[in-house]
């Protein structure tokens, strides 16, 4: 089926799904849906379609999930009864909890782990852009609900954004994501927190190194307590290679 | 003297002095020289006036010593016998050696240390661009030979680039720069090291946060070897707020 026809369906209109839905509105018949009512009538102000229940988004071929990484695996299973065929597609952060879901679901579901390597500081789908996405790896973690049309439909979606995707594991993704997000965010508060006294004297190299550290706190929760050991053990990576640095001037 | 009078020599016209020539010479009377041809000739192609050796820069009001930092004593030295009551404004990231040097200048020199909080991972008269400066801290240090018309000029300077001049001491500006400069640079070193392996899965994040390791090595160097004793010591309060910001997660 040409995309064109796929319905579409996006679960959370916040920056992530917001982006996706603005970006696959031209190749696809998209239809948001968020628990927030306010983010559905500003997404309805963008054009986009939306549904008012998760149950009205229905028939849908493929439905993302784009809920703050807490919320992904409950709505997985909220999704579990409507979705039929549907290729479920989750974007959260993490995937270690979506592994071990996908391994108990029923077996005609569909899922599967997609990963934008893709953001700001920013929330909500007042920030929302699909130029995020251009170029941007997209890591694609099968499950134990993946098939071969259902991790195709996940790459499809992943160059309709304009980004690379690359396949790898739920762990393979974790380990990776703990050293790309997590380390470089624990840096970033660290340093403006170590830096506090001077920031007000600091030039661009400063800024940009504590860039990260605007981090909307819930999401920083997330992706330092949702894979605590993951981080840590990049932390100790890290904690070894300024060793390393220091050493060598 | 309004400043449209002043006779402003600048000696290195890398993307520091460069830039500088480019954002004064609307404002004052501007002459560079660098001991690199190539680069006078690349600096004559943008318009800026420049002389051939040293001596020929004079007479002049101000001189702006924009060389790298290992070169910056030297050329203090150099300028001595030729600078008459000229303001000589050197614009290195540290400051302990020109405190020091400037200890045992001649009784009739003028010297006063600029650092502008500005720059790129570049450098090169090919690069320069006034824009840099704009709303950026100008740290203005005074040392044993500065006046209070010498510390006045120096802050005009500041600002007719577009920046904010801050007064401190040399001792603190290098324990700030440990921090601002240092630290972010030591940092980005060893992220890149430590997440070489998946660097290639990466978002704007951990670029951003990689960002300063493309600094070039002679600057890098420069910036750490400098000023070894406070650069360990910033790093020293870096490591005690990662593991601060661990324990908070």
């Amino acid at each position: 089926m040409p995309a064109a026809s796929r319905r579409t369906a996006i679960v959370g209109l916040g920056l992530m799904g917001g982006s996706m839905a603005l970006g696959l509105r031209d190749t696809r018949e998209v239809r948001g849906y968020d628990v927030d009512l306010s983010t559905r009538e500003a997404a309805r102000g963008r054009g986009i379609a939306t549904a008012d229940s998760l149950a009205a988004l229905f028939p849908a071929d493929v439905v993302i999930v784009a809920t703050p990484l807490e919320a992904v695996v409950p709505t997985l299973d909220d999704l579990a009864p409507l979705a039929g065929s549907a290729v479920v597609v989750e974007v959260g952060s993490l995937k270690r909890d979506v592994a071990a879901y996908a391994g108990r679901a029923p077996s005609g579901a569909r899922i599967v782990g997609l990963h934008p390597m893709a953001g700001t500081t920013e929330s909500g789908f007042g920030t929302a852009d699909p130029a995020i996405f251009r170029d941007r790896p997209f890591l694609v973690v099968a499950t134990a609900r993946s098939d071969d049309d259902a991790l195709a439909e996940t790459e499809a979606i992943a160059r309709e954004l304009g980004g690379r995707p690359v396949r790898c594991s739920a762990e393979e993704h974790d380990r990776a994501v703990a050293m790309l997000s997590g380390v470089p965010l624990v840096a970033a508060l660290a340093l403006a927190r170590a830096g506090e006294d001077v920031a007000h004297l600091a030039g661009p190299g400063f800024a940009g190194a504590t860039r990260l550290a605007a981090t909307p706190p819930d999401l920083a929760r997330a992706i330092l307590r949702g894979d605590r050991d993951n981080v840590k053990a990049a932390l100790a990576r890290f904690r070894r290679a300024l060793d390393e640095v220091e050493r060598s001037f």
